[in-house]
């Protein structure tokens, strides 16, 4: 399948959104994405944007995405953090996965840091083997904690 | 114990590399530490701060830290991102880990984020405990991937 990979825009919002809200049914947490169209445009395309992002084109609908923003290791400096990969359910198996995990690995390269890093659903054996596959190491004992800001408002109560 | 809480400074750069360190033996990683004290310097302290960090000081000698910085969430937007809390061994249970703890929650409401999100070893039984009893949430099926610069290069051969 011919497509073509591309920096997202502003224009893209409203397919990147659609996306994210496909990841997250197929992550089993339908209602999770608070995300609007407008903290999209801001956030990643305004005068400081907090991601990058990068789509995927078929016939000059977006059928794909790679989300990722710089962290900061306390052991290798800065680092690239891989937040989403979504490809559109039909469109999967079709190479435009790979091809925008490898534009993120080039970025992260590009932009010299030591590491890239992300989660993964220990029951997506599909992802787990690719990134396996790709030379990339999955660490089971690092577990991720979440405090949601109102958990924290009752904690500090 | 007497502890003052305080937003570091440049000056605390090397006493930030000490404790680095000393989490990395606890992580039984003890090489794993690359970072300098001139990285220090420049990326928590220079023109853009890539962290904040807070120390606890005793008798004005920096014995914890707790290190942060913002991630981006599709689902919630902007959120904190607690890197390190770190205590000197000698001490710790005095009430220095919860305060720095408290203070970065503080600090993610005061920038407004919906969450707090960090990773925990699973064996580090007493981090988990701490954590669950506050009100974070420890997500067991999400595993951390790594993908060091190496491994990159040589997957995009």
């Amino acid at each position: 399948m011919d497509f073509n990979l591309r920096k997202a825009q502003k224009k893209d919002s409203v397919a990147i959104l659609k996306l994210i809200e496909e990841l997250a049914v197929f992550e089993k947490e339908p209602d999770a994405v608070e995300l609007t169209k407008e903290d999209i445009e801001r956030d990643g395309f305004g005068e400081n944007p907090l991601f990058t992002c990068f789509v995927a084109e078929v016939n000059k609908q977006v059928q794909g995405m790679a989300l990722c923003y710089f962290r900061y290791s306390t052991w290798k400096g800065k680092t690239v953090h891989l937040e989403d990969l979504i490809i559109r359910e039909s469109y999967r198996n079709k190479g435009l996965g790979k091809a925008l995990y490898k534009r993120v690995m080039e970025f992260a390269l590009e932009n010299k840091v030591k590491r890239v890093e992300w989660v993964v659903l220990d029951w997506n054996i599909n992802a787990v083997n690719f990134y396996k596959n790709s030379g990339a190491t999955v660490f089971e004992e690092w577990n991720t904690v979440q405090f949601s800001d109102d958990a924290i408002r009752q904690f500090l109560q």
